[in-house]
């Protein structure tokens, strides 16, 4: 997506061991008009891949709501953001999944209310970032486990050198990014 | 707002302790139609009001994210989510506040890059719930410390017997909700 590879080469930087920071428009601060064009964008793109009846996208709290709430905007399908900590509102039975955070080096769960996921479900993974593939991982095994059937995961970032995809390739759902970065020292190297 | 009125009348539950339960649409899984219709809900309200040229839309990681992302479509303006914990991509200086959260019982720092909150700014808060107003009463004093203006707080879901609205009132800006709700053993009262 040209405009978004714009934006990470003026925008993005590398601050060390590989993590790209990419807050003033993705996953702090967040452009909601480009957010809007990047849930029309995965819609455009997935349907090209003959992904159109998408009953549910889904994503990791808190990164990939924006994202994910305008790619479900797309598709006129519902979100549903899985949960990170237990709280007092979770009172009922969950799909659970762990996850490692490379950006914060702590293991969580992630839970969905089994209420939400059916076995007539077609289901959209979205997220901001595909890097080592972990939370993703977790995401799919949430939805494997409910019965429902993964249509595909959509990226706004890869990070190739990460390898994430691999990780999902057991899944054999069509994964489409929207930009993919690459370092080496302190040279990022941004491209379609 | 009346279909918001309805849609709590029927999928609401009071889970007990004063927990008001919207997992189905609002918290964790989402129906990104209606929080369309939310935004532009508060973008129509907060005009009556006399706030209409909102700069950024700021709100806390993560059940607020959704219906801010609609709010700053529907104003125009960009969207800042504060973080609830320091992460390796958090290498700048940031406004920090401690919040304490009713329905996970733990205190946070919420925290905002610096570089997103400038004097000029015309800041719209908003938040799923108004309940003690702990979260909000921490943006409004993020918000405070930035030298931005703040132009008005909007939470979907406001419930009265937790006086949140109360704590808020030394920032005199105008407090918007579209539902409130009490309740009196497991019975809930919804009204506009």
């Amino acid at each position: 997506m040209r405009e978004l590879v714009d934006r990470i080469r003026v925008e993005g930087r590398h601050v060390g061991g590989g993590i790209v920071k990419l807050d003033s428009f993705l996953n702090h601060q967040v452009d909601p008009e480009l957010t809007r064009r990047i849930g029309e964008e995965f819609q455009r793109r997935f349907e090209e891949a003959g992904v159109s009846a998408v009953t549910r996208v889904v994503t990791a709290e808190a990164s990939g709501i924006a994202v994910a709430l305008s790619t479900a905007m797309a598709f006129g399908a519902k979100l549903i953001f899985a949960r990170k900590s237990q709280s007092r509102v979770m009172t009922g039975t969950y799909f659970v999944a762990e996850a490692i955070s490379r950006t914060r080096g702590i293991r969580s769960d992630l839970m969905i209310d089994r209420r939400f996921l059916t076995e007539a479900d077609q289901i959209l993974i979205v997220d901001d970032f595909l890097a080592t593939g972990s939370t993703l991982l977790a995401l799919c095994q949430l939805v494997a486990e409910s019965g429902a059937t993964l249509a595909g995961i959509g990226c706004v970032v890869e990070k190739p050198q990460e390898e994430g995809r691999a990780v999902l390739r057991e899944f054999s759902a069509p994964v489409i990014t929207l930009a993919k970065v690459e370092f080496e020292n302190e040279e990022l190297t941004v491209y379609e």
